[in-house]
């Protein structure tokens, strides 16, 4: 896959030794030779090998991101976060997003190693499965944090949102108010959060004696999603007294298909969401919702970064730091007072 | 190893000389050949060889984009233009954000450069009042568009919003609903934006015959800022029955204060905004907003670039194109049926 002084000779019909000289600046080859070399091996996006590299490494100081949407609210805060810490230590952050598309994230990738970023902070899409272009990024020597949306295979540092326990604390709230048949408006099980945010709901309602029903638990992460579900949940029998949706937009959609269908939040379905964007406070009522701490989410990702920007020889292991959530409690679930 | 146009032809079934004019985007090439020529180049890592290289323009395939905040939903509709389109023509996308800040804007454009972008898509900090760092760009003859928050003395492409006359429209739809005083929040003055939609204001009650009164025009453009000062609004004398808000937010800031105090929304206070984001449909009653067409705006700055990417050498005159807005009434300014 990488890109050797063999592959640059046999291009240019040189041998090794002067490809070799000609990229150290050797007095002995000629300037045309050089300035082809040169040329070339930037072109191919070759890398000298490690030990070189740790002698003499050059640095953009540009930091690289990619998320899967720049507009939701939970990744902005993220990029808040990464940006002052990486423009406190002298960095410059760019941004590439996948539109959840896997194909663009492999591009992407691409053109953040192309353009020579010194670290790279990877949040996946929901579409992706397979991680070749991930492994592309270490094999090339970049430093890379993942964070949120993690491929759990990969030994890499790791930035995740404490889910399993946020998810716990909502659905243990939602028991707590008095909610016996609570739906899962959930995401992809492939991905972490989507796992983790079962898991959580599900851990609450065993530990609160509740039934574990399959068809409560549904794939759901849009608002157009739960505009196009909900009428439907609210027939089944018994009725739902509650939602627990992965994230605010469709907590959102379904409060307020909930209303129009002559439902009161919170009085007959309480509604809970997750991230606690700005929108959660727009809607009426406020939804209550897991605040995830986005910010220092960004941070601690810059954080792992810049130890191993900072220090190019060793060799650290891959960690792994966790977020706590919070669960904000807000008018969308209040049907009593809390005990 | 190294794939040539020969192996491209081969695989497509079509002449050398086809795939090569292809790459060069030659206008006699079909749009389908072009895109199964320039796909099956990126497939198999086609590279140009190096000599052709280094006497035609190296291109790197990625549009910079710097915009002042990516959380912003018009930016983020305007990004989501730029990429379908850029991603269909073989472009990647990197975006910086300036977070309103210059000194972050001058190091993202610095950063962009040094990525070697092909070109770059921006739009201004409300800080931005010099422009040394643009003209670098032009100097540096790298293909530039600017769009929305434009420098207005600078000679290059520009895609504006027609935000005077959406602001006149939105400004005489209030007066049309019996509206008399309207407090504008606006923004800074030195941005276009902030002149324009100043000015739409003023046209719309000049035509109406209302008063132009000075203090009814305040700088207000952050949803803090209306909690903030919507309260002090409402004592003055007579009673605004109005706001037009430079933007969704602090329309909705200015919808929730005066919901706190005891006002009903529309019926004693009309509020308009401009974006017409996803917000103005959460809020309660729904948001009368400008809609801006931000992907249509993306899609035509990038239509802009591309047609100095594609021929390189040939001169084109600086443009400026302009996107219609178009005022999409809801419940926060319906006092009366439309007449």
């Amino acid at each position: 896959m990488s890109v050797t002084i063999k592959d640059i000779a046999r291009v240019l019909g040189i041998s090794p030794s002067t490809v070799s000289r000609a990229l150290k600046d050797h007095p002995d080859i000629a300037a045309e030779t050089k300035r082809a070399v040169k040329e070339l091996a930037e072109e191919l996006n070759y890398q000298p090998d490690p030990i070189a590299l740790s002698l003499k490494k050059r640095q953009s100081h540009i930091i690289g991101v990619l998320v899967p949407e720049i507009v939701h609210y939970f990744f902005s805060t993220v990029i808040s976060g990464i940006e002052d810490l990486a423009y406190a230590s002298g960095y410059r952050v760019m941004i590439c997003q996948s539109n959840e598309n896997f194909s663009h994230e492999v591009k992407n990738i691409d053109a953040l190693l192309a353009s020579r970023v010194d670290g790279i902070l990877v949040s996946l899409s929901k579409e992706t499965t397979s991680y070749r272009h991930l492994e592309n990024i270490v094999e090339q020597r970049v430093p890379m944090v993942m964070f949120d949306r993690v491929a759990e295979s990969l030994r890499v540092d790791k930035v995740v949102v404490d889910d399993l326990n946020g998810a716990y604390k909502a659905v243990s709230h939602l028991i707590e108010m008095g909610c016996r048949r609570i739906i899962h408006y959930g995401t992809a099980q492939y991905l972490a959060i989507g796992k983790n945010r079962r898991e959580g709901y599900l851990r609450a309602l065993a530990d609160h004696n509740l039934p574990k029903r399959d068809e409560d638990i549904v794939r759901c992460d849009l608002y157009e999603d739960a505009v196009r579900i909900t009428r439907g949940m609210m027939q089944r029998s018994p009725k739902p007294d509650a939602f627990f949706a992965v994230n605010d937009f469709t907590a959102i959609g379904t409060i307020k298909t909930l209303q129009e269908l002559g439902y009161r939040v919170p009085e007959d379905v309480a509604v809970v969401g997750f991230t606690n964007g700005q929108i959660a406070d727009v809607i009426s009522p406020a939804l209550t919702s897991v605040e995830q701490f986005g910010y220092n989410l960004g941070k601690t990702a810059v954080e792992l970064l810049l130890e191993r920007l900072n220090v190019p020889g060793k060799t650290i292991p891959a960690r792994t730091r966790t977020i706590k959530t919070k669960l904000i409690i807000k008018a969308s679930s209040l049907r009593k007072k809390i005990t």
